[in-house]
């Protein structure tokens, strides 16, 4: 059971107030939702399904791309940025790799596992920085 | 360093292909905000500072009643209901809670951990369906 | 002329102020749409007609559930679970209906006139609530 | 009971395949919540209160000019514009009694009523050209 | 040539405070997109492409109409609307040209070109009253 | 002075098919609205103008961030990176500038001026780009 395997894990997000709550996994559901879409438009070839599979991916792309833009201008310090100077590289890549070059513009899952791939790149750094 | 502390947890979402992709962290994480919200707000009296702590909590508290409403009708299947047949009460409560008369209807965080309370409960339940 | 021949009736709607207005028709007017489209696509074989009309299609479907889980949540009161106790699961069916499962799913009108047919059951019970 | 004394009164609506759906029971649903959301307003000092009814008047009364703005452009017909030459200025004037210097900028319950009043113009012009 | 003849203006935008900033390129920068996208459509036969292309034509059409409606709406008053008597059904044409019996239910770069026209007309009648 | 030094310059936009039409115009557009809003904000003591003055503002605030974002990571390619390293430091801090730190977290016009003074300094690479 989830919950009680890690207790002490706090579900973390964002608005702008701020409210100081911001989590990578915002961005990480979407991308799994945007692999999983590419996955099923391959293994179904009703034309009504995939027209619904690529507009669906369209907008959860466009998801992962707006969780990613807020933790980069809104979570991340210029304190964070001198410890771990890629990040403004990583994001670039990472909003890139959700986009028109990338998933949002593919229907190969690998395209979807390469923005995930990004994304827990950038959670890591992202965690690492809340031990900190 | 969290992905590495819990390596097998996939995060989930939803989209209504459907993918596939669940997870109640998403009504939780804006769950967190709302109450983060509440509690800056009790301590900060400045009148522009606290108009945007409101209009921002109304929106988190909408996505709380969003993200639990999609988990309702689109993850849970009759075979859940008749496993956990307070299913229905139960998102009935969530979702009161994260309106008017719970969490959006005031600046109390109590309201806010009264809703992350029955987050939990539904995530509870959640996690038993995963595992069966 | 329509508004003359029922000069009493009052048309209802939703926000979570709350203001007090609710009307089943929000939900319904999106779900006449639902199958409008439908059945347009049925008889038109462009491709790029049947492309929009998909993509219309999923956007009143998500209406309709919108407006379904607002009526649930937010004007139904345990006074009217305890006298209607089916509305749970009347809900439930009826936003599953405009879901991946039903009339999102299909461009097949008679799934549009299953959903039309259980939102009529709620607004059923919706005015008898409202004549007590 | 409402719909036992209309049966054959068919819901309308809009998207712009188009579904040939329409209603000005769209519109006006969202004037009514304006207009009780301006006499809440009035009932209650609170200030929590008070800011929550400004901005979520401001949504409903957003929701109504874009309900009218569909209904002009999308519905309405030169062969109606001929027969109705009042059209477009009624729509100009209602969609401004919505706006800023109508039920957008004030709290006062008359405002809501001035709005509702001209929607009502509105739709007796369009069932009247329903009947044609 | 539109910029040339104000080489002094200052873009201009819209919201209901008023905040009194509006300009008619946020409208035109809307169909400039819708019509190159007609244009990529022509240009490429893969059906991914083709959909996506047409799913986000419907949002940039979309976006056109609705900045008009706000420009016909919210900027034009009534004393411009005695100098310019043709601004109500230039507005109507325009809308509709942006709609589904223009650029919206067409691939076609001719529709695209024929809402960017009826754009650049409005835009000279703005520009005139803000001369004045 | 802007206008002036590009008397041939048609006005672009941006979608993610993408369509190839990019313009710090709309991030620049909503900015003024920002700093008008602002000031209008400072010369009026209403309460119910102040309250819709603050949430105006939080969204026009919200769309210059998504304008600058969609322009970042969309339009800039890598050989624009290596010719004005400055790009990546510039959007973050003119992101910031439109977010909590900056013009959304208050109602000094002198904020709003600071966003416009970045989002100046980014259109200025913008067309250098474009000339090249
Ligand atoms: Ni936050
Ligand atoms: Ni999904
Ligand atoms: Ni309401
Ligand atoms: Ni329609
Ligand atoms: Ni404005
Ligand atoms: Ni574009």
């Amino acid at each position: 059971m989830r919950f009680s395997l890690r207790p002490k894990v706090i579900a973390h997000a964002h608005c702008d107030l701020p409210c100081g709550v911001y989590d990578p996994a915002q961005a990480r559901i979407e991308a799994e939702s945007v692999k999983a879409v590419q996955q099923k438009y391959q293994d179904n070839d009703d034309p009504e399904f995939r027209t619904r599979a690529i507009l669906i991916k369209e907008q959860r792309s466009e998801l992962v791309k707006h969780h990613l833009w807020v933790l980069w201008t809104d979570y991340f310090k210029p304190e964070h940025l001198e410890k771990h100077p890629q990040i403004h590289d990583l994001f670039w890549k990472a909003t890139k790799a959700a986009g028109a070059g990338g998933a949002k513009g593919s229907m190969d899952p690998a395209k979807g596992q390469e923005l995930l791939d990004l994304i827990d790149q950038i959670a890591e750094i992202f965690w690492e920085t809340k031990k900190a």
